[in-house]
Parts: structure tokens; sequence; C-alpha cells
């Protein structure tokens, strides 16, 4: 398939190379290129600066938000949650309209230290402002509820016995997301329903950012025991 | 352990009976006994009217809220989140300061309708808000993610291999509360850390009343894979 990739931080990088290696035709997009190729600072967690990581994965292609969306018959929000709205607008309607948008940022706000906050919740969630802005956008939120490594290796903890959740309007667009759930070893995939249920899996991230400091490490998900 | 049940609903009732099996001398408290003791009609599950319980348990006394708080060491708020201050207040600190109250309510509004909203959450919650007006008392959240079924008997899913969460200050309030959930069933209790992470897990709601939707079954839980 071909897929854009809107965000070049770890998110961005681990799922735009997983589906690299999975075959499909994967370009990954930033607000500005000069700028994001010629930062040579490794990230707040000590890793190399994207220009290292695409130069490893030269076969990936890179470009604008516009450009990697453009590409895409699948898009990925990969974005900080924060600034997503702002980097869909960048895309335009004329890039993303009949597409399926997956949905995967959280909107933590880190402005008043950690724990973050939601800068959206309860009553709506970011998945549903992306919705209502571009109604014509297949919507579907989904791995937002875990890390990068647990996202595209789900094999990885307890063989995958453990849960990820989609929520959306699209039936097709669910059913295609799934596969690609699938193929990437998800196994218990659990569809909540509509779009709105997308406030459920944000409002985890209260108690998942609790879980990582009491664990000392990213690297955990629940099962749904049922 | 002499323990005081706040409110007469399915938690109040199953946990009373779970307590009271378990050896521990268990009064069971409601706002207004005559009135809770002159219904006659099923609750909106089909329940039995609490009179009917208290008959099948009577060795369980019953009394006010402030009654049931005086007569216990360990407290437990059963009552419906959004009324639990004003049921806190009814009880007053000197039934309460100095004691452990376990809080396993949640500030689920449906007065919007369904799904509900939470009427506390993200940069605050309901077990932080009793600890700040009984700052003597000594709060642990806990059991807020599970229906009154799972509560009571964890065995009954998967072997009790699913996860519960503690929420507290009091680090000896807490091992108390940990020592119970144990003879209760629960074997994976985790301790999130101060009474601020009670915020995650209140926020779990939203996507647990998804859940429940989804499986027509509020007989669930969360493993934490790790």
């Amino acid at each position: 398939m071909e897929i854009g990739i809107l965000g070049t931080g770890m998110v961005g990088q681990n799922i735009g190379a997983k589906l690299f290696w999975l075959g499909h035709n994967v370009m990954i997009g930033t607000r500005d290129v000069s700028k994001t190729m010629a930062r040579t600072d490794p990230d707040m967690y000590g890793n190399p600066p994207f220009s290292e990581w695409i130069k490893q994965n030269s076969k990936i292609k890179m470009g604008s938000f516009a450009e990697a969306a453009a590409h895409g018959e699948l898009i990925i929000n990969a974005t900080t949650g924060l600034v997503s709205m702002e980097a869909l607008k960048l895309v335009g309607k004329e890039n993303l309209d009949g597409k399926i948008l997956m949905d995967i940022a959280n909107p933590l706000d880190f402005s008043k230290g950690t724990p973050p906050f939601l800068s959206i919740c309860n009553t709506d969630s970011l998945g549903e402002q992306i919705q209502r802005a571009f109604p014509k956008v297949r919507v579907v939120k989904t791995l937002n509820t875990v890390n990068a490594m647990v996202m595209v290796n789900p094999k990885k903890l307890k063989g995958a016995d453990h849960s990820i959740f989609l929520s959306g309007n699209d039936a097709g667009a669910k059913c295609t997301v799934k596969e690609l759930l699938k193929s990437m070893g998800w196994k218990d995939i659990i569809d909540l329903g509509d779009i709105t249920t997308a406030r459920g899996t944000e409002m985890i991230l209260p108690i998942w950012i609790r879980l990582y400091g009491v664990f000392e490490s990213p690297v955990f998900n629940v099962k749904v025991v049922r």
C-alpha cells in the first residue's frame, strides 16, 4: 500500500520502518524538510537525529506534510497531539478527503510540567476533533495506547496476548486498519465503536504515564481479560 | 476488622457481604435508614430492594452514614461518585479522622445521557477531592476500575490473572488495603503512587463503559502485561 506518515519523531520512525519492512511504499512527512534534515542533535531520549535515521532507511521517501499525505492511500497521524490539527491543516483537505487517516496521536500537554494533562478529554477527543474538521476523511483512532516499540512489535510482549483498540465511523476503513494491525503482529483487536469512543482510549494516557513511572519502562500494555 | 460501608447499592451490598463472609464485623450506612428500608421496588437492574437483602444478610448491621463510619476502623466509600462529598460531610470529620477510607466510587455523571462523562477529571479526581476535604483521613483509591461482581470475586475471571490499582498518600493505609484485597482474592495489585494517581484510574471509566457495551457484560477487567 502507499502510506504517508505525518511526523518524523520516534513514533513516525518506528511505524515507518515497520510498514516499509512489511512491503509498503512509505513516505514520511515533516513541516519543514530542510529544518528537519539540518538537526544534528540527538532527541530528548538520546536517539540520533532524523537525518541519520533517514540515511539508514534510505528507501523510505521524505517530503512535506502535504507531499506525504498526497503520496498515501492511507495516512498516519504520528505528530504530537497538540500540533496535529495544525499539521493536518497544512496537509489540506485536497490531500486527505476520501482517504483513511490512522490517528495514533494523543493530546498530551506538558506545558505545566509532569505528569502532563490532556488538552482535550471527557466530552471530546482529538480523534473526534479531526473527524469534525475533515468530515470526508475516514478517521480511525488506534495504537495510541501503546509505546512505539510495543506498537510495531506486539509479539515482544507475552507473544502479543494483549489488546489494541479501534474507534471510527467508517466500517470499511476500520476493516483495512484491522488487517494492517494484524500484519504488524496484533491479535486481540477490539472495535470499540464510532469515533466518540476515542475519548476512552485517549483517557487511558494518565494511567499509562503513571504505570511507566512504576515500571520504569514504557514496554507494557493491557490485556482485556473477559 | 470493624468495617463501615457508605452506600447500600449493588457495590455496597456485594463488598459488604464479601467482607462479612471473610469474618469482618460490617455495618452498612445510608442517608436515611427508614427511607431505604421502605423501598419495595427492585433497582434499575431488577435486583430486589435493600430491605430484602439486609433480611438475608441479617448479621450485617445497618445505620446512618455517620453510624456506619463511627463503627468502622476502615470505611468504604461505596456511594455514587456524584454524592460522595455530600455523604462524607454527613458522616463528619469526627467519624473519619485518622481512619482508612477506601474510596471505590467514580464521579460518573449521567445527567446528559449515556455514555456518561466524568464530573471531575484530568487535573483533579474524586479521590483527591476527598483527601483535600478530609486531610486527616487516610484515603486509598482502589477497586473503582471493576464491576461489583469482579471486585468481590476476582478469581471468577481467568483465575484472578488481572490487575487492580492502589492510589494514596499513606503507605501504612495502602499496606492494610492491599492485605484486604489479597484476602478478597486479588493477586496483581499495582501501587500507582500518591492520591493524584487516582486521576488515572477514574479516567479508565470512559473506555470501561464502551467495553461493557461491546461485550454486553460488565464481567471483564484489564491485566497489565509487562
